[in-house]
């Protein structure tokens, strides 16, 4: 069995992070006896758009819809290209046009990292944000008006779908009913976003009505917020639009003690298109260039990939392996993580561990 | 001088917490022998809305707009009026109607108060949320097709006007400006709200260089949720759009503790109608009837009435008394706080440290 992965390392310590990530892949291939065969794109990248004047070859499409997943970095490097331009000429459209409309993103505290939270541990905090991943307020509709003068307005929608919440929905409702808690929670804003909020809420309600064994609560964003900082061990599946989503998805991270270790899966349930795996943090200009980047989010990212591919045994591997580097401690781990080590050192490690 | 107050208490703790509220505020205005007339009214509540059918009298304009200021409880009771219903026809009618551009929200750890965050003491944390309160992603323009279909699409719209957001800035800026360490953080989302976040990133940019001694930096939603866990230290004054203000205002008082303390203030700072102060929490139907509220927040509201009307040394003292009540601790407090106390005992023992 051999996965054909397409690698986009993308800006910044995306470049630096990808390497140590199809290293634990490639590991993990050899070790579980299934073959990976890589094609590494220069494309989704500040570099890519200052020759070409666009984010993304026009044949892209065709290029990659044929993997069996994509394997992202991370892009964005404002110096260059705005944000707005940089993200929606790339990842937001593999997002969209291989409707990969899950952006799901566990929420862990591991072993060895310190929490900023007083007195938490490991095994505390545990849950999964499901995050739709292709409409809401992520929205492509609007325009300014009056432009330049006193009476300046600008719109922009947020359009939300039966089809669109009601799948998201569904899967984060499969979900919840596998774990053991058996919970979920929905993100909302019903009593301030007053149009499509309310429709979320009824929509949940609905579904609820189906999985009468999963626990079901809402908590609006602003509280819900609040809670993940006073009270993370209430959370088991927590279901959020596009941009609530996002935001507990950091913030999550955040709880268990960084960012630079959390990994995302942007899937295709359906498996119509490849999903795509990349780690939460983005391309952190400041640190780039140096080398001191933790590559663990994106090698995490490469576990959630082997997941989806059907190599469960793999995956756990490398997630254990990860546990067990950060567990020891110690000079490999990189700066964030208390260590002296670099991006390469804590990436060998943790090949190495895999490797067994 | 006296000032004419409208009290409207509303549902749920609101009506608990109201009485202490006007407690200190009464106490303050005889120590520093200044008048307040209250006026009580009983809509804006659940109780109003079942008598008449919605939650405000048609004259509620005429009325209240003569008030120097509107001291505020709290509303939504779920069970009887949905919460859009309940906030949409009474405290979002205030802000908008009354012109209340500007809710100011104070995020410091107070003596006595256990962070949740390790290690963290009073004075690590000690910043200001501006929010815009009129427009932004909580506007009312948007609709529902295809309803009951598989089509159903439900669209709503962020609207920001240019008069609408440089005044949200100039306040900020200006409050930036007064502050020792002169820091402006600016909450976007450009990267994915690439229409309406893309210009309010431009605004702030323009303000920007009129105040030049202001250092102005930005940072998106998601990551910025993030920092306030992990490095609460580093904001002074951070503005941001109806949304992400609401989110941020939960989200620091949080970080700091409880956000049973939090106070917050409606502006208009043009004075053409009267400004309102509630707490930040609502109104908590799980612990309502009890006796339990923590009465601070709405306490230290009055304190930032106080300070509006144009009376800072009664403004003081009321924080004051709160500050030292908190850091003695003991029984008076309630159980939220680590005592065995009730909303009364412990709102008598702020106005008895009032009346010195
Ligand atoms: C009750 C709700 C509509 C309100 C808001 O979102 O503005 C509240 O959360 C607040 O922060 O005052
Ligand atoms: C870079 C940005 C557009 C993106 C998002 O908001 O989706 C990122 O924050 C993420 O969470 O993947």
């Amino acid at each position: 069995n051999t996965y054909r992965i397409a690698a986009i390392a993308g800006d910044g310590i995306g470049k630096e992070v990808m390497p140590e990530g199809l290293r634990a892949l490639r590991t993990a291939a050899d070790r579980y006896g299934f073959g990976v065969e890589v094609t590494e794109f220069d494309y989704a990248s500040a570099d890519y758009y200052l020759e070409h004047g666009q984010m993304l070859p026009d044949g892209w499409f065709e290029e990659l819809r044929g993997f069996d997943a994509i394997f992202f970095g991370a892009v964005g490097w404002p110096d260059v290209v705005p944000d707005h331009v940089s993200l929606w000429g790339s990842l937001l459209q593999f997002r969209r046009h291989f409707d990969q409309y899950v952006n799901l993103r566990p929420v862990r505290l591991l072993p060895g990292i310190t929490s900023p939270l007083a007195g938490r541990k490991p095994g505390d905090v545990d849950f999964y944000v499901v995050r739709e991943n292709t409409e809401g307020e992520y929205s492509s509709v609007g325009g300014r008006m009056f432009e330049g003068t006193d009476r300046e307005t600008v719109i922009q929608d947020t359009v939300m779908t039966r089809t669109g919440v009601d799948r998201i929905l569904k899967y984060a409702f499969e979900l919840a009913r596998k774990r053991e808690k058996k919970h979920l929670t929905s993100a909302t804003k019903s009593n301030g976003i007053s149009i499509t909020m309310p429709y979320w809420d009824e929509r949940v309600e609905a579904m609820a009505a189906g999985y009468e064994d999963v626990r079901t609560d809402k908590f609006h964003i602003d509280i819900l917020c609040a809670n993940f900082v006073l009270h993370p061990d209430w959370f088991d599946v927590v279901v959020a639009s596009n941009l609530f989503g996002d935001i507990l998805s950091d913030l999550g991270p955040a709880c268990t003690g960084t960012i630079g270790v959390a990994p995302s899966g942007n899937i295709n349930p359906d498996r119509t298109f490849p999903s795509l795996f990349e780690p939460v943090h983005g391309s952190a200009p400041d640190i780039a260039g140096k080398g001191i980047a933790n590559p663990v989010g994106q090698i995490w990212s490469a576990s959630m990939m082997l997941e989806h591919l059907g190599e469960p045994e793999a995956a756990a591997a490398i997630l254990s392996a990860i546990e067990s580097v950060l567990a020891a401690g110690g000079d490999t781990l990189t700066r964030d993580l208390g260590g002296t080590g670099t991006t390469a050192s804590l990436g060998e490690a943790i090949a190495s561990t895999i490797r067994g």
